[in-house]
């Protein structure tokens, strides 16, 4: 939770002179999202969602992400649609910060996710994988091999002050899977495995549902170029495990259920799948060891636990074959 | 800012099963309030805000701050009106906690006053004093002299360590003005001063605005029984200073011919004035000395400056006649 920006009534009053948005009713900043300030704001047109780009956000990639949403939202996907200024610009800056507002999008994030929570997100992610697919930028993913490759240097030694042997155990896992990877994809290239635009970070937190019914996925900040199975291996991780560390089979069913409903899987894919969940698995614990290990005093962003993610990497490493997600060849 | 306690979906769902407030649509904690854990509410019904009061509020308080709410809105006050359960209760709880819901306000607070919004903060000052008269329930004021005389002690030689001679200095003005100030006004007793209900921290913070027009009163969790004119000595304080420590007679001007356009002062109260504000200036600055001195560490709330305070104080204390706050008897 976090708003690190503060900002005041003058410097949103003269923000909001730019956009047809009408006069100023209320905001209040909201107490969520480790990397940004969100703001909702109240005007004579309804409610919106203001975000100021902090410093872990790369202005570079902004249009990216902005354009995305643009872009999947013009497609019907249920996704924050940027507010346009009337110059027809969705970044503006505001207390020094880039920043943009979006449309406001009830519903409420599952914080015990059921199976019917994950069919729907499996049909959601299958639609952004669909609607993206004509989507002109690229992105490439800046923690896939590479990245792990320099977060677990960063990491290093003090890895095992978390877990004694958690460094060379680790090595050896980022060594196995930087062999046996797929080839990065690029995007005029024809590789097997399909990709495109991916969320990247379609955790519980990230989906919003009304009732039992999903209303949205929110926050597009990770989304890149990578392989459509990857993304589902990152929500397999995300959305499949229990509070115990237990993988609960019949949610990740009904996870591919949902996305196959929407787009089928090549055989490809779930080929791949078992690798993908401990790429994916690595990924998160490697972020999360890295902000573990480098905890800010005073941070208002208390970090996760990265031994979660140890579980679920160790999960992965017995998988024998895809069918231990609930699929078939 | 802060929110302290949080909940999840669940406790909400269940919470809100005890209203006429239809289904959840939304929630969002608040990065607001030093005190409790606030959260906007969107239902079926429109938006809500839900408190939930912390270690710092007394229990044995919420009758009178949620009661006076109830009040002042059914005598057309601008302000938070408490939403009720079926059962007709206000207050409930929610994670171990007692909660309230109340009905949300537009308005955004002004982080630079002007004389106008001075005006209609008085006014709407004088329509609380004036709407409050016939609520029953009584509160006596915890922070008037017994309080101070209780933090004083409190912060004993290290208020020292803030300004050298700080507690002897204000051990000597708190020691003139438990002599000087009026008998504590009892419910049953017919005093010289006229009293009642106030909010007794009407800082621009608590009073929101939309555009220039004043569209509410919020955060009656301080108020008390005690005089009028010191709720309006307490304003002068918090809205007619400059950022430099200047005081602003403009502004206090606006704020007491608003007030007197609602309810006339009488002699004896203008005549207290000079009084009234040293005792609101010695009792902010000693609640903001008793925090900075003993802040918690990695607290989220940063601790606001005393010597503000300090240098108000020693302001009024130079102060000649009420012709100096731009009134004359």
């Amino acid at each position: 939770m976090a708003v690190y920006t503060e900002i005041d009534d003058d410097q949103l009053a003269e923000l909001l002179q730019h956009y047809e948005l009408g006069g100023l009713l209320s905001y209040k900043g909201i107490a969520e999202g480790v990397e940004n300030s969100n703001y909702l704001l109240v005007t004579e047109k309804g409610s919106f969602f203001l975000t100021l780009y902090e410093r872990r956000v790369n202005r570079a990639d902004l249009p990216y992400f902005l354009g995305l949403m643009d872009h999947l939202a013009a497609k019907g996907l249920a996704c924050p649609t940027p507010i346009h200024d009337r110059a027809g610009n969705a970044l503006r800056e505001i207390a020094g910060r880039p920043c943009a507002i979006v449309s406001f999008l009830n519903g409420v994030w599952p914080k015990r996710p059921n199976a019917r929570h994950c069919q729907q997100l499996g049909a959601a992610m299958a639609q952004l994988h669909l609607a993206g697919r004509d989507f002109p930028l690229h992105r490439p993913n800046a923690l896939s091999v590479e990245g792990w490759r320099h977060l677990l240097s960063a990491c290093g030694e003090r890895s095992d002050t978390v877990r004694p042997g958690m460094q060379a155990d680790l090595t050896r896992e980022f060594d196995w899977l930087a062999r046996t990877w797929p080839a990065v994809p690029d995007r005029a290239g024809d590789k097997p495995l399909p990709h495109g635009v991916i969320h990247a970070d379609l955790f519980p937190d990230n989906a919003l549902f009304v009732g039992d019914r999903l209303s949205g996925l929110i926050d597009f900040y990770f989304a890149c170029n990578d392989y459509f199975a990857y993304d589902l291996a990152i929500a397999l991780n995300a959305w499949c495990f229990e509070v115990d560390g237990a993988f609960n089979v019949t949610k990740a069913k009904a996870l591919l259920a949902g996305y196959q409903a929407v787009r089928k899987l090549g055989g490809e894919e779930i080929a791949a799948l078992p690798l993908f969940a401990r790429g994916a698995a690595l990924r998160f614990l490697l972020t999360r060891l890295y902000d573990w290990l480098n905890q800010v005093a005073g941070a208002m962003v208390k970090p996760k636990d990265p031994m979660e993610y140890w579980q679920k990497l160790n999960f992965h490493r017995q998988v024998q074959s895809p069918s231990a997600y609930g699929i078939e060849r």
